[in-house]
């Protein structure tokens, strides 16, 4: 059993990231820069963006934190995002999600400019990635992706399972998994709440990718020995054992899957590092203007 | 046993649309126009586009035939689209693929206005059908959705095997049959090329879909009683007995396969009619302006 380490191989591409942010100095080339929108005090929201800040800060990216109201109307959050597309100095930002129940999140999501946005979300992106054209990759499948890559994973003519169709990554792996390329070329069966048996499914797959956010849903009887396993799920579970109230846990019941699997992504330190890492390549590949 | 009838279903609809028309007519609205552009003179691509014309006559809409010679060039031909994307008089357009060598599609498929690509081949209108928004449909896996609608064919839970990943079948009928919606949440497994032992897939769905373009590639024993199969292949088989030297075989060897399915499309008569009949209700969507 191989541990696939997001928490390693994220600060190795951050490393390549602040490399090129380097060079780029060096050669009096523009410094990359995100923007992120949050709207609220969710506290999970906060701890997300947080980081992604940081990140930035660590390979040497300009960031700027934008932090509204909860309480804000959707046209003032619009005119924000009008004024963040026309920002010149800006080469993508994200806007943190959920947002509040007042707020159309479809609306935001299509008043951002495609060009700028580094999450992938908007369905022009969404559409090159699906028709295999150039774009910004959501930044969790493309993480994922980048992982089997630099693993050296062969998952050509595989079986992969994904669990779970939301648009940002499920559904979206879904698609990467099964293009012609490398990695890819797998055979993908995607499974969801409406699922029969999921555990038929499962137990013959040769990759599980889970995405449910159901902590440890995937028990050692439902995988076969050998199973490639990415689990992306990432819920708070209360533990007033832990000083912060809660731990993180993943789909995947990791100890004892752990033992029947050839590669597994521990939670946490599996994709959710990766995805941070991935976030900060797509800015970077905005800021060089590669689509 | 039952044939899903695509002839009979496509004439229903169209007359439906016809109604609409007549309708529209009454009420001094805008008739529908769709425009067919073909760049040279294959022989099934003009067969395609004849049809496609012959159908909007049937239903009133206006048609426009745009043939243009193979030798024309990429630049001349975006600068055709773009005369079509400014021409107020019309509501869609198609561009009869596939094009010349010299021409690069991707870029012709980037300049049609996603306003009037009834075809549901830009980008911007895959994305927007991926993430559930509105948007225009592909022709093919939209009259297979209607197809499965009007027949009643309950696939919530099923399992539904694609063979086929195109970007203009195979991919997005996956996508769509997997979305919540009705029809929708079937388990998708999408098989292509690189699949191993596709018999062992195919043996276990309740639901086939192939697009594959292999004559007669699925055959009996590759299939458990009460099989729901759609069959998308149309090759053309050269046969001397036939007048026109050729006969159209599907991906199904219908004979044997059809004695152990519930429900079964006949080539032709199945999803190809179907096919032309959802290109003209996007149409008339685009002109009642849906989205």
């Amino acid at each position: 059993m191989e541990i696939l380490d997001g928490k390693k191989l994220s600060e190795q591409i951050k490393e390549e990231i602040k490399q090129a942010v380097i060079l780029r100095k060096e050669n009096q080339k523009k410094i990359p820069h995100l923007a992120a929108v949050i709207v609220g005090n969710d506290g999970a929201s906060l701890t997300y963006v947080g980081s992604k800040v940081r990140s930035c800060e660590q390979v040497g990216f300009k960031s700027t934190l934008i932090h509204l109201e909860s309480k804000i109307t959707e046209e003032a959050l619009i005119s924000k995002i009008r004024a963040l597309n026309n920002d010149d100095t800006l080469d993508g930002y994200i806007v943190q999600l959920p947002l509040p129940q007042h707020i159309d999140e479809e609306k935001i999501l299509l008043a951002v400019d495609p060009k700028k946005d580094v999450d992938g979300f908007h369905p022009s992106n969404f559409g090159r990635m699906a028709l295999e054209m150039d774009s910004f990759i959501p930044a969790t499948p493309f993480g994922i992706m980048e992982m089997l890559r630099r693993y050296k994973i062969d998952v050509s003519g595989k079986h992969c399972v994904v669990i779970g169709r939301s648009h940002i990554v499920g559904r979206p792996i879904s698609i990467l998994m099964s293009q012609k390329n490398n990695p890819g070329n797998a055979t993908v069966t995607l499974a969801h709440s409406r699922t029969k048996d999921i555990e038929k499914l499962t137990q013959k797959a040769d990759i599980i990718i889970s995405a449910l956010g159901i902590p440890e849903f995937l028990k050692a009887d439902m995988v076969k020995d050998g199973v490639i396993v990415i689990d992306v799920g990432i819920t708070r579970v209360l533990d007033e054992s832990h000083p912060k109230g809660y731990i993180i846990k993943g789909d995947v019941a990791y100890d004892e899957v752990s033992k029947k699997s050839s590669y597994i992504t521990p939670v946490p330190g599996g994709v959710g590092p990766m995805t941070i890492a991935m976030l900060l390549q797509n800015t970077l590949l905005s800021c060089e203007r590669k689509f």
